[in-house]
């Protein structure tokens, strides 16, 4: 579970909401309410990212963010740890010895290589077909985040056109001053929340799914090395230096340190 | 036909017309009417456009835009379908037996495919021929794409032109301040037409024929490595699996469980 | 002569005036004209470009927009059949028979290319001689082309500054409130004349130039293409199918048809 | 201790305060400060950027900015020097008597790469080892600035929105003109923060540490060559002109000059 | 000296002056001088720029400029026809016939590229020398362009900066209205520094410098040729149509026709 998303969005609503009371209490938060404008704002975000690109995709996308914010993040030294020491096991009682620990492996991608690897598939099979899941998981990725682009670029168009307009429909039926300060006031919600949307939600989720995918590929690309050097025929403390080069030094230094 | 994209474009104009009407009934969407606004906006955009491209591109454009929003979407797991059942069909009953599915075939390029290994020719000219249309076929779908960006920079910046020669015109022969705003109220409108047009429709189309392009040609080199393998003389079940590469993990996997 | 381009830059204009015109008639014209504006505009964006290339590339680009908008697109098919017929009639004739039609050929780089292949110089300098004429047309065009693109990027840059300049002096000598308005509208002429000289003019010119460039380059590409396989002695017939392979497939099938 | 950082962001600031009192004296800079535009500019900048990396990114990324700017800037001239004599050094007394001065090495990466080479490790070895940590270096720092630029994008963003929220409240609750005016001051405050931060924090430290990057991946790879060059076993001049090879001609002109 | 430079800037605020004076005469121009708005827009945008780069690189990019637009533009024909001559005397006269007109060179890059021929260098060290000079000539020349690049950002951004501070300033003690106007023109003025400050000098030197650059590797490019060709041993009628493939085939021919 991704936590510092969930705590950077509420913080910066919030904070908002603090600066607000500061000023003019809870009845200042009022002003901040318009159904028309999440209609126009958020409708005509997701209707212009509809003709963008199909239904089926704008669904997937958000099972895409869902899952991946949930997703904990897998620590990769304790993913070498269970790759050597189920190695080492095998080498001292052979490949079924392993079978149980194996079914137990949490990481699905982990369990899915040992299972190739105890089926006697080629190692040339054995690669391509991990790869290749790697390359739509990433394809896949790719369209999420660029989703979440589209989105955060089509909501400040559409607080802007909405705030646009508020501006005619007051301006078109203005007889007294003080209306067109609040008919304003209610134009220019709708550009604030397109700009909120695309700036507290959408450009940042876009930027960690990013990331999210990066780690992700990290950790499957260990995998891979570790499966493959096992059926190679490795020795463990060859494996868990290959591994390794994949890790920053520090990180290296401090798993030495905290053994 | 594509119906995401006449829903998406539906829904995001209807929202706006429901957040109008929930502020200020029907009556409120007359302010949203000039001619003059569409004639600045729609008629500059076309004239920049022009200058830009030939007006032969220009017509070819609205024809790609139109056969590619109708096309239906092509399954891939039929078309592999297809291509395996009429290689066991040849491989038993010999090429001639497969001269009347072939005809019948309602893809025209695995028509033509089939045609050109028909007619024997050899392996090296039917993959030059097949490329050679995908080629033309992406040439030509990055120009349609081109062109409705290029229209969705210029339709929000004549937007913009057609409010200042709006604000121009009021603030000229301004006496009474009840005129500047409803002035003011119809300059504006050219500015939304532009911005309207531009995040409603020409982005989104421009978006949406980037993939669809994509999709006709992931379809395209399917066909062309289905037709080269056989033409090879690889045997049906090695033919599928080289085919079912092209495809997610995920989606061959479930047509195994749906079979 | 390129028609879409004085027509799209006519249409444009006419639209403008139309819509003024629709709303108040001839006198709402003389609003949208100003000397000073004009001089802020244009100068500057003169000024700046001359700051930024030099005086010479400055003239040199004018020379080939209008070279580029005069010139009339080529047939390639017409070349084609041109390069084929001569061809030909050197194969039964001899090469001095075609002498008197290769100075009949309009154009020059083809006419080049028969006359280098008529003095008998080696294929590889027959090559390198007509690439590097393309070459240098590609450097001059993309020149002409950024020059295009940077003045239309300081045209509303200037435009926008002479709309400040003209609110400075308006605030600044302001009493009554007419004036302002008046005042208003003369700055904001200068903002429209520099964003219509950038997304009517200089703007899409630079788009039309990468266009007629990739045009042009393509003929000559089929001409070199056509000159090297004379000399190499290639029959009438691959001539012909080497050089329509530039082509789009469609384009050939329509010429077999019209045939 | 990067000294310009300090003075260019210290002269920005007082320059801006040397322009509010030029005009009207002490009492102007209070307007000029405001916490709930704090709040919401820094707060909404920096709750983005946590929805966008994850917590862990954003406190390494002060650490880096801090050690990258406290951080002396090593004079390669001097590095070659240490290098070159300690080279000397080895071949007229052998290698056990440079151990006590490669301990007194300030660079750490150097020591680091003589203790390589004294431990008798192979050649391919000590590369990999130190190519890595550059590679980790390099990584690490190109997230840095990536943060910094991202901070640099949110923050006008914040500051445009505090604004709007700013103006809500104000044209609400406004009744006579006055409050208007100095509400909006309030609101604008806000845009000033972010503008601020923006262009004279985030986006130029993004600059600085991109270039201080560049200045510590050329030592470092200066040193990664004499180490090798050493190891090869090359004699102390073909050291000295293979590292100076990495230096603008300049500089390596001026040191004989200074010799 | 790059006269059109001079002449772009003088013409473009020449311009500017001539048409404030057209609309209020002399008095006019007194609106638009303002100390404080220097301040704080050519100080921001020092200071912003400190803090990007290093005050070396700041001094440094005003003597590379200041070189670069003094620095006479080099015929490349004439540079042809002095290294075609030097040959040819050289063949008749020996190497040492030569030194007297080597030392009369005025381009410097020339006479190191003649002086180290006459050492009797190896070939590849001479190759090596001299395009190493080039690199590091247009790493200097880039950063250069970059820096020059980075103020045109930050000039209109503190321009803008300065606009919100005169407006706080302007809002928060105003009274009666026509302090508004007056005060609104002083603060537009800080807007029309930093949009002028970079449209007419930062961005187009910036340009400039690259095109500066371009022209100075080409005839640095051409030297290098010739010197590796004498090296060689080429005649001088192979050097003098070596050297000129690197220029456009119309001055080739022009050179002749002039001869």
């Amino acid at each position: 579970m991704d936590i510092t998303t969930i705590i950077g969005a509420v913080a910066g609503v919030s904070m908002m909401v603090a600066a607000i009371m500061e000023r003019s209490g809870l009845a200042g938060l009022k002003l901040f309410w318009s159904f028309s404008s999440i209609l126009i704002t958020m409708g005509g975000t997701f209707a212009a990212t509809m003709v963008n690109y199909s239904f089926h995709q704008l669904v997937e996308v958000f099972a895409i963010a869902k899952k991946v914010i949930k997703q904990k993040d897998e620590n990769p030294l304790a993913l070498i740890d269970t790759i050597v020491r189920l190695t080492k096991k095998m080498r001292t009682q052979g490949p079924l010895a392993i079978e149980q620990d194996v079914k137990g492996i949490s990481n699905s991608f982990l369990r899915h290589g040992f299972l190739l690897y105890l089926s006697n598939v080629e190692i040339e099979i054995i690669r391509t077909e991990l790869e290749t899941e790697i390359t739509f998981l990433q394809e896949r990725h790719k369209i999420g985040q660029e989703i979440f682009v589209t989105m955060g670029t089509f909501s400040p168009a559409f607080g802007m056109l909405g705030t646009i307009i508020g501006l005619i429909m007051m301006l078109a039926k203005l007889e007294d001053q003080s209306v067109i300060a609040s008919g304003m006031a209610v134009a220019l919600v709708t550009t604030l929340y397109g700009a909120l949307a695309a700036n507290l939600f959408f450009l940042p989720v876009a930027g960690k799914l990013k990331r999210k995918n990066d780690d992700e590929v990290l950790i499957k690309e260990i995998i891979i090395e570790g499966i493959i050097s096992i059926k190679k025929g490795d020795i463990p403390s060859i494996i868990e230096s290959k591994l390794k080069a994949y890790l920053p030094p520090k990180t290296r230094v401090r798993n030495i340190i905290s053994k």
